[in-house]
């Protein structure tokens, strides 16, 4: 690998993925994170950044995406092994809250750490352990000047959530629920690698109708909101012009 | 490597795996696994077999051991690009049920299918690929030489439960309830790698008690218990004699 600014797009599922591949021309390189794993990568370039887009593909079984942590993890490993990455994005879709101010379509970037709102472990540090609380980039600057809400993201392998789930969710001070992000920052924290997170809003989770009704409703509007936004922080890392390397604007630990 | 037979053995905790390294005499190999992943790999033989055992290590932040199924899935991966072993036994400690007939010391080995009690995605085929049912090896003539409790598995990443999580231990049939085994299994059954699950009850989850107080107190002499059937069930694969491959007691599938 060359002295290319090089980004990770570590994504769900491929719905979510679509508008973003096509928007930035990304092309699928069958020969990378080879058989049996079920991960597929889609590589190309925005000014001076190299990307590779990584989906978690089908499970064969079910014909349905691999959804939740246990594939972040194997992806976000393999993304780093193949690419070393100088960010990693976790780019999906999730659910949010209406009284935090919350609209269905908001696009939120990752503030504060990645935490776990299904991992309860109570023994001493194991407490601590299970929510993770992973390092996430400071967003503040990028989130004014692209208008990007910042929120804060916590994790679990549930689409639904029972009243234990909400407790937690307070206890993490989410304005973001979703079902990869604080696995994939799990990895990224193991290999000191920067990573932040845009989530954009399918459902809201104190709404009274169904999560998975509002999922299916609004996944592709959220998807499209989702593509523009990413496409907007891609830009954000190249704005001062192709010289002008990403570990630039990265913390000092990185350069 | 050679032809010889590999068998890995994944472990969460290092207080699980201590008795089994200790009566094995396995040694640590440094080398392997290297930084900065934090699983920790010990190496020997039984008989004709080459056993590496996986332990999951610490999290240095909070000095505890990298329980539940992220750090699993890892774990799994990394053994078995190194190793590409000939079967994967999953071993450690467990909830069980007492109205089910399970005792705090009993050692059971997995049947039926590696499942989650904990992904609920009320979509359609993801409802199904939440749960997982991921396929374990045949083990009934192993338990009946053994004299080990069969049980059908399912993970979660808690040690607590709530009563969504009990409905879905239900769902799943569950005898025994743990934080790993199907997040391993997930990945063995990517790689075509037959696996078994043995694992030694600290406490009952339908006990007044409290998980995590019975956990503590009966840890020690579970993982005892838990050593003297691993060892058993290793050489049980062995019984007839060095030339006897374990190849030959699998399914011809991965003969």
């Amino acid at each position: 690998m060359s002295a290319t600014t090089t980004v990770v797009i570590l994504m769900a599922m491929a719905e979510e993925a679509a508008p973003i591949i096509g928007e930035l021309g990304l092309v699928r390189n069958g020969r990378l994170l080879a058989t049996p794993l079920p991960m597929v990568v889609y590589e190309g370039c925005v000014d001076d950044l190299f990307i590779a887009l990584v989906v978690n593909g089908v499970d064969e079984r079910f014909g349905v995406a691999n959804v939740g942590t246990q594939p972040a993890v194997l992806s976000a490993y393999v993304a780093i092994q193949q690419y070393n990455p100088d960010l990693i994005i976790n780019a999906g879709t999730a659910g949010g809250f209406g009284q935090r101010g919350c609209q269905i379509g908001d696009v939120y970037i990752s503030a504060g750490s990645f935490k776990f709102h299904d991992r309860r472990i109570p023994l001493p540090g194991y407490t601590e352990y299970g929510i993770g609380s992973y390092p996430a980039e400071n967003t503040t600057a990028m989130a004014q000047a692209l208008g990007l809400k910042q929120g804060a993201i916590s994790t679990g392998n549930s689409l639904d959530k029972t009243h234990t789930d909400l407790d937690m969710m307070g206890v993490c001070d989410a304005d973001v629920k979703e079902m990869e992000a604080a696995a994939i920052a799990w990895v990224a924290w193991l290999y000191g690698k920067p990573m932040i997170a845009l989530k954009a809003i399918t459902d809201l989770v104190d709404s009274p109708v169904r999560p998975e009704e509002q999922f299916v409703d609004n996944l592709a509007a959220a998807s499209e909101n989702l593509c523009q936004k990413v496409v907007e922080v891609l830009h954000y890392y190249t704005e001062d012009g192709p010289a002008l390397s990403l570990r630039h604007k990265l913390p000092a630990i990185y350069a």
